[in-house]
């Protein structure tokens, strides 16, 4: 596999490309390729064997175009899917979970930590068990904001809905005594602002997506495949292509994307 | 074909619980054949091509399991399958938009009316077509509503959050002049309330659930298939199962569901 070949990422739909943000902040020599699976997105309301197909058939497309690694850039996709991509395929894989994870694990003083996010990553329990694993005597108080997704795609980060409902999701949250919260999903970036307002300066929101940015460069200099100069244009896929994709695709990505390639999977 | 075969309705998602509700309501002899593609949902965020071949994979779905006749309880499926569906299927097919559109343009005083769904619905400008054909000097004013559907999906039909996004919404059409708003998303009856109460007395809704069920009569009794009596339990299928569909599937329907079993379509 050469260095210069390609990181493959993928998600659900557009909210991955939040991730493929903090990659070219973080690691501005290396390619992306990046597949948004529209057709099929949500993942989060679905079941866990349903997503565990659609991520494996995913995964597969970017290796088959050559991607050197692949970064699941969905939480739904991380919590039922990452052990089965892990001994199925043949390059690295890293998720979006253990990185947040393990950023909160370090970072908590008193060890209960928060975790938002989608439905499907909540009730999976995945990030309950990333915490635990790394540091077992920490409590993690885990809650699905479903709406968060929606209010992140129409562009209401600054509405005062948004607000309204981040205070009925994260006030309950306040008085558990975190001092420490995952944004468990690739779309609450968008909504960070009111988030770390609801939840007031005592509280340290942790961005996973800069999370995974550092755990693919761990992943990338020990097996020896960090690009030395940015060898071909970032390449943009999804199963269904619309307006959609380039008008919120914009905003998650932080520039345009110039063109989205439909494939059929 | 039998009088007593079950109705086929199907939907993207929960939501067709809605209409099957105004069949109960409006045709209580009728049994009924559910199906929501639940791995597949949205539609409403989906390309023409896609939407159309899931629509006949549901309703070939519903056919093969012995419907008399197949509702489209979807708008979105409506306004880009409903034509492929009848050129295919050996059963009369009723779609969701005609309906609520014919009693729009029946209703209507001024002749300006506004329409109300998803990006899908709308941008498709079939509610549009169907109320001109039926009144030609009519004036449609449509607008998308895409924060709705999971508003409605999250129970919050009485939130603060819903009354201010439905202001920002509907204010603008009170500015129009119309005088009948059509519901034009089987989700929104679950927030009729709101949306009646921000657009005021003087705007007439229209619920094209309740139109539907009405279609649905006139089919039965031109192709002489009205039920007598109710000849078989309701039965509902879904692409993926999972407890959501209970717990929203209750409130849409206004009902318990006993059992929903899984497809793969």
């Amino acid at each position: 596999m050469s260095s210069t070949a390609p990181i493959g990422v993928f998600d659900s739909g557009i909210g991955g490309l939040t991730v493929v943000a903090a990659l070219h902040r973080e690691l501005p020599n290396e390619s992306i390729l990046y597949l948004g699976d529209t057709a099929r997105v949500p993942y989060g309301t679905k079941s866990p064997d349903v997503v565990r197909r659609y991520a494996l058939t995913c995964s597969r497309f970017l290796v088959a175009q050559g991607a050197k690694m692949v970064v699941v850039a969905c939480n739904t996709a991380s919590a039922h899917g990452i052990e089965s991509m892990r001994s199925t395929l043949a390059v690295p894989v890293v998720g979006v979970i253990e990185p947040g994870a393990a950023l909160a694990a370090r970072h908590s003083q008193s060890g209960r930590i928060g975790v938002i996010g989608t439905e499907g990553t909540i009730l999976s329990g995945s990030y309950q068990s990333a915490v635990r694993a790394l540091r077992p005597e920490a409590s993690v108080v885990a809650k699905p904001c479903p709406l968060f997704v929606p209010l992140a795609e129409e562009g209401l980060g600054e509405h005062p809905a948004t607000r309204l409902i981040a205070q009925d999701y994260l006030v309950p949250l306040t008085r558990e005594g975190i001092d420490t919260l995952v944004l468990g999903c690739t779309h609450y970036p968008l909504l960070a602002h009111v988030i770390e307002s609801v939840l007031g300066p005592q509280i340290e929101v942790i961005d996973s997506a800069t999370a995974v940015a550092g755990a693919v460069r761990d992943v990338l200099r020990e097996h020896r495949l960090e690009a030395t100069h940015k060898a071909e244009p970032d390449r943009f896929y999804a199963t269904d292509v619309s307006q959609r994709f380039y008008r919120v695709g914009r905003a998650f990505l932080g520039e345009a994307i110039a063109e989205v390639h439909h494939v059929d999977l």
